[in-house]
């Protein structure tokens, strides 16, 4: 019975009279919906307002221009055509100076761009090169991709080539979807998503070869404090290190490293925040592998109780293992590992993909990666609400990757009308030629969000992105008085006016 | 006071308490949506339960299929590289068969196959055509768009030209977008539209000459009544009809032309109910002029009680004037004129466009044409809901004219989820190679649907085209009368298994 009565009201329309609906007006229902979004009802110091009005008032110009012409109106468009757009525009340079708290939505081997990956790594004398059927594998020692191919020194290879930029621009397609898709090649998700994983495996072998492993997590850091993100919540799979004498790093020995790393990045960059781990592993695994993996996060936790913060499957979901399968193994260790789980990140409506999302709300994930079909489910997003589960919303990624072209299309438009918690993420930004998450929050600002949408909206962004982080209530506190004066820079910035010169 | 009480009400989420939400189970979730949804609580008789498991199994087939397989998967790909894929689909046959009830939502100059148009209009002695700066205008007179350009027998032309057939086809390339843009061609909403409204003015002069008039809506009635449709309300604005002796006929004229058609069809077509009219002008226009055609519906109405039914506003939103222009005007008439608006056909948030749909809805527009942005408002759709308008869905035009690609992202998904009302509607079938309304049908329960749904969704939605008519009720009675044995042979067709023969 009580399931019955939960439900009803999870489901319960409002209850009025149709006369008194007749009464309202128009401004009642604009305002009472302002509010209900996400920072319609933030609270505005008296400079925040300020600059609300300098941001909306240019919103407003840029949004009634593209209506007016829509041609080359870049919140429509792919990424791969608005980028040069998007780099060129005041939201742009904007958003450039905004903090934005937390990325908490990340897979480290995809992270860093990967022309740095071929101007920096390939460049070393130890990186070699395999082909398969057409398909290229870095890597620096015997590699389980190459079969019995030969591996080739890539720096050998560049000096047989007429030119080094267009052999560079040939390596770079093998881990970038944008050289790899001509936008219009990929017709359909399974295609585009065998590319992408194909990308992964491509790059693992060089990643993983230690001073490579420790160069590109640096870089990492780099380009995400580049663009004023003062915090990471990593999803790693912590796959086995290398080194040029054949030793192997297990897990634990892994995160030491990573935390070396963040640890001396944070002496050269005080205002940095850090890092923390999700430990992610490949849905496409039986039963007693995911709970062997779940006893490794246990001691993986337990090791580095600060460090390592949570569970997660990864994988495309259409057509991996839904987390039904796992029900036992899930079930069993839900109080012992946070999971955070990636769930309909699908255009399915009822299929097993989408269907995640009810076992990732039932096993209290504490954040869901994607919820992209979420709006499907009227029982289920009310109950992420009042759970207070953070949707990590990936814009990009969900165009490149094919759920969605014209991004005002991204169901988050709905969850940022419902107050839906959401934070915004890059996913893996190095493979299509964005850099960190500016370019996700551009589209969050400029085609998620409502034409009146202004410092309110960027506030509670930025600030869920703290609330919704797994930082403990005294790192919180602290992340928080890091981040404050960042804050007040950024509308400084604003109020400076520099925003407008264009 | 009221008002915050009842804005209060429509955006309430369920109160309870987060103890009993933790106890819900998969099943319970599941069952509570499923019975939310359109479709989802609908009675089935035995018979229907029957065809249920037939269709639901052939549906669970090929979505599975699609999703191992996305290449090549019809319900996600654009209509214009799907449309050979649909017609040999065996979903697409049992549609074929469905008795769909009522198309509320088509206009009638853009209601009929091009290819109808070129085979049988332009071969008639007395059409013309003149070329004005790459444009082709059709017509049978002086047209007012020939400018100065010389206007030539379509006859003579075609005889010159080499293939008649590659000579027809560039005829149809002016009303046809599918011939006009190669789907990628036309990359913003603006770009299309121009072409699309193009189109109108191409055919205009032709479509207007009597004896055309009259072929081109008997054609009409033949293409709708051939799909299965057994009643239309249109969307006509009653531009000046003429005949060879140059005579003007008026609205009032027009209308009788359509109803003697019609009558006439009726005669040869028992089992076809009939057709209203929605009249229906360009929103480019000023106070007075929305003044002038109030009255002119109201004794257009007075005229005929029994035909001329509705007003509208048409046009493109986005860059058109919105409603709330007119609203002195409009609320004048809201006793006597009843509303069907078009409204939210944009991906716009907040826009002009956007808040056409608070306007309509306090207009008291009995349905809304389109409503694509009305999920972006949480207050405003569940007034929707409560109030019984119901949104007139046309999924391919919102496909063809740009809003979205992949109409799985189509909102209407969320109407379904949250059973807001909705009629499936082929807006302009004409211009972009469907024909009549079984391409929308398929995918309404292709792309719209969830995975489970079958007969029960069906049902609902060809019920609620009755539901949603403007009939009066001793009408209502009459056509459920017609429409049950109809909707009887349809499960009979299902049970006799003829859909899974493929």
């Amino acid at each position: 019975m009580w399931k019955k009565v939960v439900i009803f009201l999870l489901i319960w329309d409002s209850a009025y009279s149709a006369k008194l609906i007749s009464r309202l007006d128009r401004e009642s229902i604009l305002d009472a919906e302002k509010k209900h979004r996400t920072g319609g009802n933030a609270y505005l110091t008296e400079r925040e307002a300020q600059a609300n009005d300098i941001v909306t008032r240019l919103r407003s110009k840029i949004l009634l221009e593209g209506i007016a012409n829509s041609t080359g109106f870049a919140p429509a468009m792919h990424f791969f055509q608005a980028k040069p757009l998007i780099e060129s525009s005041p939201i742009f340079r904007m958003l450039k100076a905004m903090p934005k708290g937390s990325v908490l939505h990340l897979h480290n081997t995809a992270a860093v761009s990967s022309k740095w990956v071929i101007k920096n790594l390939t460049y070393r004398s130890e990186a070699k090169l395999c082909e398969v059927n057409g398909t290229v594998f870095f890597t620096v020692r015997q590699s389980k991709f190459c079969d019995s191919e030969p591996q080739k020194s890539i720096t050998k290879l560049r000096a047989q080539n007429a030119s080094a930029e267009a052999f560079d621009l040939w390596l770079e397609s093998f881990i970038n979807l944008k050289l790899r898709d001509p936008e219009l090649m990929h017709t359909d998700v399974n295609t585009v998503w065998n590319d992408f994983q194909q990308m992964f495996d491509a790059s693992k072998d060089l990643l993983m070869y230690k001073p490579f492993f420790e160069d590109y997590h640096r870089q990492m850091l780099r380009e995400f404090y580049d663009d004023n993100v003062q915090y990471i919540e990593l999803r790693a799979s912590l796959s086995k290190v290398y080194d040029a004498n054949g030793k192997d790093y297990n897990e634990f020995e892994i995160v030491k490293i990573i935390s070396d790393i963040v640890d001396s990045f944070k002496k050269d960059h005080p205002d940095f925040f850090g890092v923390k781990i999700i430990y992610a592993k490949h849905r496409s695994i039986d039963n007693e592998t995911v709970e062997s993996f779940l006893e490794k996060f246990i001691a993986l936790n337990q090791e580095f109780p600060d460090l390592v913060v949570g569970f997660d499957l990864v994988g495309q979901e259409d057509i991996n293992n839904p987390l039904i399968l796992f029900t036992d193994q899930l079930r069993k260790f839900e109080k012992t590992a946070p999971y955070f789980f990636h769930a309909g990140e699908t255009n399915g409506y009822g299929s097993e993909a989408d269907l995640n999302l009810v076992d990732a709300v039932l096993l209290n994930s504490r954040r869901i990666g994607h919820g992209y079909s979420l709006y499907k489910h009227p029982v289920l997003w009310k109950m992420v609400k009042q759970k207070g589960i953070a949707l990590e919303i990936c814009p990009l990624s969900n165009q490149v990757l094919r759920l969605v072209t014209d991004l005002r299309n991204h169901p988050a438009v709905f969850y940022v009308s419902e107050s839906v918690p959401i934070v915004i993420a890059p996913d893996d930004p190095g493979f299509w030629d964005s850099a960190a998450v500016g370019f996700d929050f551009y589209y969050a600002l400029m085609s998620l969000a409502p034409h009146s949408a202004g410092i309110g909206f960027l506030k509670q962004i930025v600030w869920d992105s703290v609330k919704y982080s797994t930082l403990t209530e005294p790192e919180r506190t602290q992340y928080a008085e890091l981040l404050q004066p960042k804050w007040e820079s950024f509308l400084d910035f604003i109020i400076a006016n520099k925003v407008l010169n264009y």
